[in-house]
This record gives structure tokens, C-alpha cells and sequence, in this order.
């Protein structure tokens, strides 16, 4: 296993100027309503708005010179897309995205903003592939997945450790699944910096992909993919299952309508803004009480980059 | 005049045990987009979900005993009503809250919620007042006015206090104004705690009273009232003009657009949920730069309770 606990501390340092570490925020009215003592990390107040930017930078400080010199390249419709264009920003060098055509203007113009170039491309799995593959070939960029990659995964895991340094007794921690990279991450930091540390995840009914795997113990697809909570679409790779499968106390699935409800009680109550994806663990916990009650429970806020004209369909 | 420095800080030290120090955000990309140098007082994080606790909390706190036992009493459909029963709560003391008709079913849930008795009454002010009176002759309550009220001033005037405190080297303060408590307890803590701090208010267009008082030195009307701020409808009393126009710098009237403008801003890139009514001050410093370039401006963030259903005709 390359990913220790020299290398999550060394992420973490190498990262440290250039993200913020995010606050922990507590609500009353919440922990009362339900008989719970949460602690929400608030990667929505993150540069860039994600955790993203954790792995993306700790990926792109690695780069050899050389490397550097031809910059990096990725695909994605989402944060890991702002995540790389910063890094690239922060360091002086190219970053290629490709970005599908389904993706709102408001991120591309976010990519754009952060000066990479972005190209689109047909909105399915096999066209972003190989526009990148092409961009990748002519430029000789390097590739930085978003998650099936040690440096990004290192990167994440760096949440959790601030997390356990500002509240040492936490108990259990709760992180969503999409493609896995956070959830790894967050199943190895907890285990290097606090042995003992339970780590849940919350998965959308619509995007059950992990919990499958988590079954059958190989990489599987959800049976189907529909859900609000759109930044957990992905699926695992092995690599991330491996390590989650090693780790992770639990996959808890939970419906859209859960995540509506988890969404507007953090909207109404803490007054923050996050994404819906990042509504899932508080969901999770919401339908699970009985694993949680007498618990300190640390929830990964993941991000709070959402369309405004959406709030329309969710509340 | 009765509000001193004394009484100010009397007031922090009083409601210390039951408000929040709220946390002041800065966000760079806002600062970058307008070469501004912004400091945000996040009063949407405080207890109730706005500054108003400050006021109410300060002045059920001074209740004689006798008082105590009767209880206190007001008029409200926002979040004067929400303060006064939390404040009612805290003390184990009775609150009778009149609201009109046409306040949102959550908020009268929410005050319902900490246990005041609620009175629903026809939606105008004659309404209002008479079943208040109504209220206060049967049950000896004390009446306690949302801003004409020396103690609900002082009480506001905690909150440029702790703002000064966190950054001491601020030059401008820019409050919100309606009936005027928050901006003249701004203007007067702005005064004792740093003479020579500049304290701007932003206005709404559709509600533009404030602007014409400061023009004419005495309480006036708005023309019409028509606006997204529905916080901020409210005309000025005697004792917050004369306190106010001793004080202000000026008044900076804002269209609804711009409102809104402010608002989208504040929720893309700061991730927090604020009412209308809160973006004014940044609407009021987006059209007005040259007042505000290269000064550390501090804008209150009133309060965060909005209904979610809104959304939709905002964004």
C-alpha cells in the first residue's frame, strides 16, 4: 500500500497554502430535534467550494518538472474539473479539461475563469475518454483522475486528520460515496490518525454501486442511476474499493426524498449551502438513529457549488 | 440620552451567556472580482437565525421580577417575534406573540415552537396594534418594541462592538436599515467603541423612508413599498432618526436587481443562506465603490430565515 500515514502528513502539509483548513460547525436546533451530537466539516467553505481541491493539489505538487512543463488534463463535469484548474492556476501551469456538453455554463465558465482550457465533448463515458486521450497524446499532459489515483486519494484523507486533530474524541465519521476517492481517503486517515474511528458511508438509492460492491467484494454497476444527489453518479474503482472494503463500518443506502429532507433541514437550520450530494451522510444518519444516538458523529460537508435556478426542483 | 458606552458594554455582558459571537467571513473572490476588502458579520449564524436575539434578549433580561411574572409581548410576523420567544424561553417567563394573518406558516410554527402563546390577527397595522393592546390590558405583559426601544438599540449595538473587537483596524461599517434599531445601535457602538468608524446603510428603493427622513429631519413614508427586502418595510421611529442622522454617513438607496444581484453573489460564492433583506449593505458597496475602495469595510449579514419556496422567484 503506497498511501501511509507519513504520506497523508505530508499531503498535508504540502497542501496547506494553498487550501483552507475548513471550519466544524455545530447546530443545536438539530442535535435536539433528533437526539444526535454531530460535528458538520465544511468543505462547502473550501477553495473552490469542495474537498476536491485537496486531492487535485496534492496530486499536481507531485509532478516532476518535466511533468509540470506539459501540465495537467482530466474529465469531469464537476468540482475534480475547478479543482485542477486552480491547482494549475496556483503553480503556473496548463490544465486541459474536458468537460461533456451536459455540463451547466456556470462550471465551465468557473474552469474557464481559472484559465484552463476546456474542451467539450459529446456528453457519454466513451467520447470523454478519448477527446482526452487526444488532448493527452498531443499535449503530453498528464492525467490526474479524480479519484482512481494514490495522490488524490492522499490528498482527501487529509479532511478526516483535520477533523480528528479538532474534536480528538469524535467517535464515528460519515462521508458520502460517489467514485470513492473521499470515502477511501477518509477510511484510511481515520485508521492511521485514530485507530478506532468508525467510518459510515451514505449512498443514493439511485447510484447504488458501492454498496453492491461492497457485496460481492468486485467493482459492480448500480442497478440503475437517478438521483438528485449527482456529484455520487460514479462508481468505485478497485483500488478504491479495496481499501474501502478494509475499512468502512458501513454503506448506508438512502432515497431521494431522505436526501430532500437531510438538504432543506441544513438549509434551514444551519443556513449554509451545499450541495445535494453532500446531504447523503446526514441523511443516512437521520434514517439510522440507532447506530449514532450517544455518539460524536462527524459529517463531511463535501461542497456547496450548486446551480441557484436548481433550488426550484429540491425545495 | 440613555444608551452610553456603559450600557453597551453592560449589554454584551448581559446576553453573553445566551447569543453567539458570530464568526466574520471574508471571500477572496468576491474581494478579487471588485478590488474590494470585505469583512462579513455572519448574524445569519446567530441564535434564531438573526441579530434580532441581541435586542429582544437584552431587553427581557432588564424585566423587573414583577415583570418577569406577567410576561412580554409584541407585534411581528418576523424575526423580532422569533427573538422575543426564545429570549420568553430562556428566562421560563410567558410570551404573547401577535402575528398577521399573512406570516409564513413556518415562522409561526418556529415561534410556536419555543412556546409562546401565538395570536393570529388581520394583516395591517391597526390589526396589530389593537389586538397587542388587547393582549397587554388582559394580561399586564410588557410590551417590547421590535426598535423603538432604547434596550433593543443597545442590544443591537453589540454586534459593530464584536465587530470591532475582531478587527480593530476596520474604517466603514455598512448596516441595513428599516425601522432603524440595528442602524442607530451600529451608529451609536460605531461612535463610543471607535469614533471616527464611518457607518453607512443600505436602503431599499421600495422602501425608501429612511432617505427621505435623513433629507428632511423628520420621520417620513416611503413613497411606495415594494420590495424583495421584506425585512426592511418598516419606517424609522423618533428615537432612531435622531440617533441615526447625528450619526450616519449616508443612506445608499438599491433597486431590487441589484438586491438580487447582491444576493446571488452572496450564496454562489460565500455558500450561505442570507435573507434579502442582508444583501443590501453589499448592493449599496457594489454601486458605490469609490466609497468604499481601499477602506476595510465590515457588512452585517442580518439574518439567514428565509422561506426555501422563495427561491424560486429570487434566483
Amino acid at each position: 500500500m503506497k498511501i501511509t500515514k507519513a504520506s497523508i502528513e505530508s499531503a498535508a502539509a504540502r497542501i496547506a497554502p494553498y487550501i483552507h483548513t475548513t471550519p466544524i460547525m455545530t447546530n443545536k436546533s438539530i442535535n435536539e430535534l433528533y437526539g444526535l451530537d454531530l460535528y458538520f466539516k465544511c468543505e462547502n467553505f473550501q477553495k473552490i467550494g469542495a474537498f476536491k481541491i485537496r486531492g487535485g493539489m496534492n496530486a499536481s505538487l507531485q509532478l516532476t518538472p518535466e511533468q509540470m512543463e506539459k501540465g495537467v488534463a482530466t474529465h469531469s463535469s464537476g468540482n475534480h474539473a475547478q479543482a485542477l484548474a486552480f491547482a494549475a492556476k496556483m503553480l503556473g501551469i496548463k490544465a486541459y479539461i474536458v468537460m461533456p456538453e451536459s455540463s451547466p455554463q456556470v462550471k465551465v465558465n468557473a474552469v474557464r475563469g481559472y484559465g484552463a482550457e476546456v474542451t467539450i465533448c459529446a456528453s457519454n463515458q466513451a467520447a470523454r475518454e478519448s477527446t482526452l486521450q487526444e488532448i493527452v497524446d498531443r499535449t503530453g499532459a498528464t492525467f490526474i483522475h479524480p479519484y482512481d489515483n494514490d495522490e488524490v486519494i492522499t490528498g482527501q484523507a487529509t479532511c478526516v486528520k483535520e477533523m480528528i486533530e479538532a474534536i480528538p474524541d469524535i467517535d464515528i465519521v460519515v462521508a458520502p460515496v460517489g467514485g470513492g476517492g473521499l470515502l477511501s481517503g477518509t477510511c484510511l486517515g481515520a485508521n492511521y490518525f485514530k485507530p478506532g474511528l468508525k467510518v459510515y458511508a451514505g449512498e443514493p438509492e439511485g447510484a447504488a454501486d458501492a454498496v453492491l460492491s461492497l457485496q460481492s467484494g468486485k467493482v459492480e454497476k448500480a442497478p440503475f442511476v437517478n438521483t438528485i444527489a449527482d456529484g455520487l453518479m460514479t462508481t468505485l474503482s478497485e483500488r478504491t474499493l479495496e481499501i474501502i472494503q478494509a475499512h468502512v463500518a458501513d454503506i448506508l443506502l438512502v432515497s431521494d426524498d431522505e436526501i430532500k429532507a437531510a438538504l432543506r433541514l441544513v438549509y434551514e437550520r444551519m443556513k449554509i449551502i451545499i450541495e445535494p450530494s453532500c446531504a447523503v451522510p446526514l441523511a443516512a444518519v437521520l434514517k439510522n438513529p440507532g447506530l449514532f444516538k450517544g455518539k460524536k458523529v462527524g459529517i463531511i460537508l463535501t461542497g456547496g457549488n450548486v446551480d441557484l435556478s436548481k433550488f426550484k426542483d429540491w425545495f
